[in-house]
């Protein structure tokens, strides 16, 4: 396995590496994988654990031949080695997101590797995966930031914990944010255009005094999150 | 104090009470309150702890001379007997909303009431109130529903930490939700409007591409979140 410094200068500490993952942020990937590319042994395995795929994978897709772009599903608000846990791929899911080329042995022993840490393995095509996460994690992101950045500071003081848990995740870390919503800009642009509509009905719905409407919408909403557990 | 059964058949029991609070859903307090008020002492203190106060208590100061409006702002998701806690209020927020018609000895018995079980008093105008909540607890609430609402059924098996905090609130009770939102959708539709004209700035950095307009969005959106513990 190799081991990257920021600045790239240990980067020859991998060139006898039999598997290499990538696990910076998201833009950075696509600049070292190019570095190490010249560097690493012709079989040794790469994947990355980014939070877009299509673009990535792509690109990595070109550049190495044993290569599979995964994204385990897991992480917190908190970054840096401090916050490490050695559980936290426990109950998690971890998608893979193989291609035409990617070579079914890779795919195998990723998915061992991935099992092996407790998470659970979905395979997902890469532009299937960039459309899931953008409902599932880039427009929640969004929103939090979104309602951290609108609440008055002189109301924060009146925060319990229906906000605390909806806007946690706002803590994350800008610069890894500004990379994924870049990235994975025109899926996140849809999802946000269509929840842009449904907050148009529900504003609708709340002119009017539709109290049925917003009973239907509640409803269903409420089903839904009851099944997640 | 006062024990009223969904029916309302045994109201009687509140004809000695000293003090009444009143705990339903937002419209149910409207309704109660027009029938104990035939019936309790003149001198019972009433309280309310409903989540919008400017209707609640226009309505209740004119009903009760020893009114005061409150609201806890402590809970979950949950609702029932079941669920209850005996240190629900430690460290939470309690608004005690009077008007120019409160008695100063109910305040004070009453702040002495709620700092007793453990929470922060803070006193706060009906209307001033009922535009805080909009932004800390009612839009909050509203984009979890809508969010959960919006994911498709089948994209939940990716839900990962950061969806299911920021939708926890979205299994909380519609019925209770509808009156909420009915009830405060004026402040609750200038909040949705403030928070759509962020959203449309953010869809402009996004279209263009913008990393110097995100990080600076979400930079002030992560600053505000670490100050709330």
């Amino acid at each position: 396995m190799g081991v990257i410094d920021k600045g790239g200068r240990e980067i020859n500490i991998v060139k006898d590496a039999d598997l290499l993952i990538l696990a910076t942020p998201v833009n950075t990937i696509l600049k070292i994988a190019e570095r190490v590319s010249k560097i690493i042994k012709k079989d040794c395995i790469v994947i990355d654990v980014g939070s877009t795929k299509h673009e990535i994978v792509s690109r990595l897709d070109e550049l190495f031949s044993h290569y599979l772009g995964t994204h385990p599903l897991a992480g917190s608000q908190k970054s840096g080695v401090a916050y490490a846990r050695a559980d936290i791929f426990k109950d998690s899911v971890c998608i893979l997101t193989p291609t035409s080329r990617t070579k079914g042995e890779v795919v195998k022993k990723i998915r061992k590797l991935w099992e092996g840490v407790g998470s659970k393995v979905i395979l997902v095509p890469t532009r299937k995966h960039d459309k899931i996460v953008s409902f599932v994690s880039h427009l929640p992101h969004l929103l939090a930031f979104g309602l951290m950045d609108l609440i008055p500071r002189d109301y924060l003081k009146f925060a319990a914990s229906g906000l605390k848990d909806t806007t946690r995740i706002a803590s994350s870390e800008p610069h890894l944010w500004v990379d994924i919503f870049i990235t994975n800009r025109l899926e996140l642009l849809k999802a946000l255009g269509r929840f842009n509509k449904r907050l148009s009905k529900i504003e609708e719905f709340l002119h009017q005094k539709n109290k049925r409407g917003l009973y239907r919408f509640l409803t269903n909403a409420k089903q839904k999150r009851d099944t997640i557990v």
